[in-house]
């Protein structure tokens, strides 16, 4: 479902232009016509149809610029195999976010983190891995980080409702998920809890250090198809009001809207004041999917503010983000 | 739904008989087979389908047991005047629950409290009203009682994922709920957090204390059809492990189950220890729906313990819940 | 719906601009924006949101076109009111649509009926009514067009898996559609088979006959947002090749694609070759709604052909019927 | 999934025990409870989930009576294995269904066909092969069968909106069906349109001839979790009243229900007088789910009668066809 996106997203992109596509030795030298099951709604873009495939196990006939959307254990082996090859690797997998050298960015909230690539061993062969979070983690950083500026977080909660399109092709099963809520996501809530962290840590010139407060996520699947809600509380360090919260949120424009990077929203966090807001069926293309819309906001007895927040899991949580990272490592000079 | 469940799970029952069953004025005279949109999946009970239907807003004709499933703002009305005409009103309404003089009850978890209505001014007719919370607080309440129990609690969270048979029919549109999620539920978390309270509260003889513990719930809608699922987070008092929490749901078998109340379920709460466990799919219907099924106990970052809680919500959740109330006030005198 | 799709599809219209609104005296006076609970997923548009609710039942501030999306007992009452007070009032009401003297009109399949009009009384005052079909009929009917006219018609069945929206707001309770099927739809069948009749029937300046072959239809109800899918088998007065069939529907460019009508899709029947399709998923939104999509073109052991019609309900099924409607007039100079 | 129903449904049965359980050689020697993912809501029965898998590829350690829920492509090599190691095997795949000498039966329906066993060369070691039909057919030929016998049947159409547990586990994925229909089941049309043709074939004590009307089968696979819903038109020989073929489903008492076998329904075809029905929601369980529901007979402008058929079809539809297959075998002697 990412390696989809990332084609579909790619049509008509104004830097990049999909030149190569990669998959298993089993579908290599196929048409990519031929061997994709094409489940995005619009049509499958003709320069990609005719492109064939090359075997992803061997770099060295990729471009310089790769996207990544392999599952975790195989991008363990590969994303360092290409960026020891000397590609740029912009990647959607889990394997390498928290390792120390490898950044994890939202452009939105930790761009400088790219930084950290400099003490990757691969920029000798001219290499690099740049990751983005999970598909969970996204929306709620997005809707954190002007929280985190303005007033400091103290600790925070939050449970997930999940769409199955997070779960990639063939995914759920109709069985398991129609008329139902399964209580579980394998390894989500202990990287939502991390990258949440690593996201928001600080970053020095040489590492990145953990934000010190803490994330507890509960991660469920709801027969949903596009769009992750999430219920949040939190605790934040310094006293704020409802409408400071809301004009953390409305003011929030960093770099990529003022670079205006082409995938960057024009506001990445919305607002929506509906009483039963944001739903996925009428928010969650918000921004081409690339916004995070919250609402709801209210005060929590427990922790000081409870809030709802949705984002598009397959655009802004996993292809749109690594693109939108790749942009602004081109608006960076990164991959020059 | 309420009341068709009513109808349903007093088939056959031991110690009560449906002889009588009212409406609005609109469907007055008419027999309840003409009367309903029978939504059960068994058959409408023969005995009644034949009944005809009285006016509601006449407590003459009505038997001196009446449970009522009545909208709240006509329950404000009608609940006390059964009352004052010396009618025992098993209600399922959330309209007089907060009152002072009224129990609200769990059999398992405060069957004390129905001392309170020692004080209600309609005793002197020989009428009185006890009530049962939400249909999103009872399972809560149930996984909680025995960790009140044992540990004491401090503060807890909890996000529900409610089914739409919460809100009876025609109820929720299919086009608000199809392959969508609904972050609200009209006046819901404030039930929920208050119920709770009272609930687990303490009782002297004389009057309730809410239990002193923060409570905060968000409630969302899902396309489930019955069942609620609650993703619930919880600081206790005292430390404990979680084989001490388990064993404290284990080892709850409380007075319904002490006195064999027909609608008891064996065993009230029910770890399950599937990772991916409970599901409406699979559990909704343990202990012929008047169970909790708990599941994924593990840390929480943030307080101490997180889990998952799942119950019928207008089986233990409604009609169950009051039916249940019933069973134990006649076991209890109250009825005689 | 209907009404929220005229609003949608009317922004940005290059001949036409939304004037005015109406609708029950309840809620006459108020501004649309607070009298309507939007329902589309893409934003109310600003100039009808400002527009001040008029009393429908008084057509004498109406301006010279309407739209009308009425029930079918208030349009029988007010269509013609509008009519007589020299309205032209384009209709999507199934109300008058079987009247001798009032085109039932799909722009690329009988354009011709239009000349009905001159037989209306109301022409007097300078009105007139004009009807589209029922959402069910009119992809069918697309579908039926070029079959009819290159070989022939001889009968037809049709079962149709019709869509929620189909039913209007708040429409199916989702208590009685999720995981379902509903094998009924008031009148839905007997609408199918006469105005299918009616579309493909002669026109010889003076009346419409309706076309003499048997149709057979049964309409049933899915949990499907939008998207009626309709399974045909037809027979054919002459002999015809799954290519002649594909090559009729492929050459299907009548009158409003020739003029460009602003809302006519560039292909009115789009053959998909997928084994698997067309299906609601994908294919919904095909000629931005406003295309049938066919498929499964197979033969039949009972009569000739079988086929699988695809077309979105509340676009080209309702709204974008009515309005092409008004587009052909406007371009054939009923407008004037 | 047909096998866990088949485990289900033998649990307390009266006849039968199950003894042993064989799958792949993966899973070989793995208890069942540990190799199985086990989705039926009741609990895995206990002597089953002791039980030993053995490797399905080997019959010399299978009982007497082996039932088979296996791939088409599977079963075409072990079933004939196993028959010729003199087992009896009571087949739910498609594999043999159709071969001249394998009986394809529904108890109600063709019983005299398992004579057909006769012409099996596994005879002489003591095995045979008695298949049932496809979960799609058996509902529909159990409404016909009455039909045809008092009527005759000249020809018909069906079309079917399947649920998803047809498909088998994992079956069809979430993102495929949700929401969406899909017009397309492999190979499914086919096995009807033959399937029902054998079911009411003349067996003539050497083979059976297929009946010779002509069937048009359309599949469609829709967001239902159990229960097939089928629109069907037929044309009889002899003409019938509506009352006339209400009578002949409500007298159809055949052998199965004449010999009491244990999951022989009361009464195999039960017609159903409310509008909107037969659903699967309240249906699809009728006589334990054995039995087929109809509904909503009235006149078809194309052939002479519509109506809509319900079953279950993993238990009426595969496993308890399978298992009452089974009861017939042992009822007249062929498992002595």
């Amino acid at each position: 479902m990412v390696g989809q996106r990332f084609i579909q997203l790619l049509e008509n992109h104004p830097w990049f232009e999909v030149a190569w596509v990669a998959a298993s030795e089993r579908s290599e030298g196929k048409r990519y016509a031929e061997a994709v099951r094409w489940k995005m709604k619009t049509p499958l873009p003709a320069n990609a149809a005719a492109l064939t495939l090359a075997d992803a196990t061997d770099p060295s006939t990729a471009p310089k610029v790769v996207f990544a959307a392999l599952d975790s254990g195989i991008a363990a082996e590969l994303e360092p195999r290409y960026a020891a090859a000397g590609r740029i690797v912009v990647s959607n997998s889990s394997a390498l976010r928290m390792q120390e050298d490898v950044p994890l960015v939202i452009p939105e909230v930790n761009p400088g983190h790219l930084g950290l690539v400099s003490r990757q061993s691969w920029r000798k062969q001219g290499g690099m891995v740049v990751t983005n979070p999970n598909c969970s983690a996204i929306g709620l950083v997005l809707a954190l980080a002007p929280l985190q500026e303005r007033f400091g977080i103290d600790k925070l909660m939050v449970v997930t409702m999940q769409a199955v399109s997070g779960a990639g092709y063939p995914g759920v099963p109709s069985l398991d998920i129609m008329g139902n809520v399964i209580p579980y996501i394998s390894n989500e809530e202990a990287k939502m809890e991390e990258e949440t962290r690593k996201l928001l840590g600080r970053y020095d010139g040489t590492g990145v250090t953990l934000a010190p407060f803490a994330v507890s996520a509960s991660c469920n699947r709801v027969p949903v198809e596009d769009g992750h809600t999430e219920s949040v509380s939190i605790k934040l360090l310094q006293p704020a009001t409802a409408e400071e919260i809301r004009a953390a949120w409305a003011g929030f424009l960093p770099l990529p809207q003022q670079l205006r990077l082409p995938n960057a929203p024009p506001q990445p966090v919305i607002y929506e004041t509906g009483v039963d807001r944001p739903q996925p069926r009428y928010d969650v293309d918000r921004g081409a999917g690339m916004a995070a819309t919250v609402g709801r906001l209210r005060p929590c007895p427990v922790l000081d503010w409870k809030f709802t927040v949705l984002s598009h899991n397959t655009i802004r949580g996993a292809a749109g983000a690594a693109l939108l990272n790749a942009e602004l490592m081109k608006a960076q000079g990164y991959l020059d």
